[in-house]
């Protein structure tokens, strides 16, 4: 499916006005970058990127996007032989998923003619602000939790395409599994699921319902208790599946207190080994908050997918050089730095950061042995180079980068950015 | 497409044990409901409903889908050649997109066998959870704009689909436009656009930038005025198109100011009939804010993409009848009331609102003139209704129930919601 017309329409008049006056082949940079991280926030996680590579790959104005184009009378016919045409050429070099970005990180910074360039503002922000708001927040959850299984879903509570991505940022930035079942075939993901209060309301008697569901899935399930009464439904599921119960889940309730008289109840039944599954608007704070509690796994929707009270990264694509000539906007609060930027990352010798150094690009500074480069080459000549990440690298990436950030920069009250970004 | 797979696991286990213990064919009634509105909203508007009615019809297990669950083990050979038919043959009932919902307003009840309808809770709650969460937001800035033209621009901060489906949800709230093209293509929706800041950079001037933009685009365009100086922007802007320029958009700065700004001069110009559009981080209560201020038309793009602070709308699917008995899950908070439900809207000789009246299916009371049945039937046996509004008709429900929100509730400001929900 071509993704050209998720786009804004001033985009294509844009390019007609720069092709009529002969702009359209000027070469550019244009950067993507975060003003500032949400409020309160310590850092951020970059997603999206590998989704983004895919859809410029298939950003193809093939006859269909053509017709509706002429038919809306968006743009002229020069334009639109020009669009007929459209691969994207260029080249793309930004930070690889999994990493950590702060205010003024330079993410990503797409060099092409203003033509080629230009139209994939609205695609490239729309990923990354989405994917981007989902990790960072997912992130969090996933420190709270301290080591814990997590299963992201939420697919229910976002746009049923935004819960595919959500699924996909989650478990990049460190959940176990995810209830998306599309997020399983399209990006491999591991998904998890056993059954609702319907299943157990379907059923005549609670008892009829879990050995009917430990029949068709085995001892090794997650019965869900707390349909009726917990404590009944606790008896009645080792009653069903035996000591060897996989899990119980309880969805409802005051979770500390009733994971503790649960695993008492549990034990006393001689399923020790059967686990706690807990879930119902669960946050990073009150995962968080349930750190003491006799917790094996939270279920994590809402929150996950909304962001977390952030639903959006706020990163902008600006068009920062033309013609090897660096370009800013002047007015007011939304200024930006021109020119084309590198990027390091100083560290302690102990590998903890220490300041995210943006600079004119071509003069980078002194770097010390821990110091890191942050960009590496995603598009060249329009092809994805072999140092794009896959997923599992990306999710690697982020456990070693969270590693690297000061202690005040881990904790979920709010606060300034982990790390100061410096600008030469 | 297929949508079958954007959906939770635990709907095709719950399948796979009912399908193996004989109660997947009991008749059932499931229903969609929001247990509460978001903090302090007064109403909820319903959106994608349309969307959900061509997601079902393209819930399909074909081949691929079929070969991923297998190759996941999702389920057993039995429940996989019961998915290869899948066709919803049920019946849908609901409240019509662009009708106003208030806390437990039964907006969509599914009639089929346990198994038909399980099996579209996520698909159900995603799309009408996202869309509905922005269609409220969107009600909201509509109204606080008072009539002045309102364009969409939020696609660079949300799922890139997910944003096709914001510039619907918005139009139906009575947006005017809306800047993303696959909006116009998919739903017909008016697009708007003319250029950004990047195209003022790309020119060695800002003069030579407008120059083109009026040749290209004509005299009737949108000239953006602030990249450098709005003053001298706006007196280059008119001597580029003349006083017959169509608009200028100021997108930065304190937007009140401004706009003042901006009028006089345009008017001591000579370009009287020039409008004015101002964008950024706009949101209803800054609309709102703006009542007073000479501004012709609004451009929205995060607040109105992210459900401003209320980016979902919470609605649940709950199985609330097997086999004509009402059933319901009983523990702790989260209690839901059993039995297929009716409702009806009770309203004063005047038109305006009383109450949502809540009743057993088949117990209706008597009813006044004024009052009015909430759901109609959107599918029979599977298939749609006449009676499914078209988008054009949701827009204009929608404007006309707003009409009948008493006073109080249509005030931004925090409160209970505008009518009480009684339940028989």
């Amino acid at each position: 499916m071509s993704t050209a017309l998720l786009t804004d329409h001033y985009e294509l008049t844009m390019l007609a006005a720069a092709l009529r006056d002969g702009t359209a082949d000027r070469p550019c940079v244009f950067e993507v970058f975060a003003r500032r991280l949400p409020e309160g926030r310590r850092y951020g996680v970059v997603a999206g990127t590998g989704r983004l590579l895919d859809a410029i790959r298939d950003f193809r104005f093939d006859e269909a996007e053509l017709a509706q184009l002429a038919e809306a009378n968006v743009v002229d016919e020069r334009t639109l032989a020009w669009l007929a045409d459209y691969r994207f050429t260029g080249e793309v070099d930004g930070y690889p998923e999994g990493e950590l970005y702060f205010p003024g990180s330079p993410l990503l910074s797409v060099r092409a003619s203003f033509g080629e360039g230009v139209v994939l503002e609205t695609l490239a922000l729309s990923i990354l602000n989405h994917d981007s708001a989902i990790a960072s927040a997912a992130a969090r959850m996933v420190g709270a939790a301290n080591g814990r299984r997590m299963i992201e879903m939420g697919s229910r509570r976002t746009h049923e395409e935004a819960a595919v991505a959500s699924a996909r940022a989650a478990y990049l930035a460190g959940f176990t599994a995810t209830s998306n079942l599309e997020a399983g075939r399209r990006h491999g993901i591991p998904t998890a699921g056993t059954c609702a209060h319907a299943f157990t309301l379907l059923h005549d008697t609670e008892e009829e319902a879990f050995r009917s569901q430990v029949e068709a899935l085995g001892a090794d399930t997650t019965l869900l208790v707390d349909t009726y009464d917990i404590t009944n439904g606790i008896a009645l599921a080792v009653k069903a599946a035996g000591p060897e119960l996989g899990a119980v889940r309880i969805d409802s309730g005051d979770l500390g207190v009733l994971a503790r008289q649960a695993r008492e109840q549990l034990d006393s039944l001689g399923a020790k080994n059967t686990r706690i599954v807990v879930s119902g608007d669960l946050d990073e704070y009150s995962i968080a908050a349930l750190r003491a509690e006799p917790v094996d796994s939270y279920g994590v929707g809402t929150s996950l997918v909304t962001g977390s009270g952030a639903p959006t990264a706020g990163m902008v694509y600006k068009l920062v050089e033309v013609d090897g000539r660096p370009v800013a906007k002047r007015s007011s609060h939304k200024e930006s730095r021109g020119g084309r930027k590198g990027v390091l990352r100083r560290h302690k010798e102990t590998g903890t950061a220490l300041e995210e150094v943006v600079f004119p690009f071509g003069e980078q500074p002194e770097t010390g042995e821990h110091d890191r480069l942050l960009q590496i080459p995603l598009l060249r000549a329009g092809q994805p180079t072999d140092e794009v990440p896959t997923l599992a690298q990306s999710r690697e990436r982020l456990r070693a980068a969270l590693v690297t950030v000061p202690w005040e920069g881990l904790k979920l009250s709010r606060g300034e950015p982990a790390i100061p970004t410096t600008f030469l």
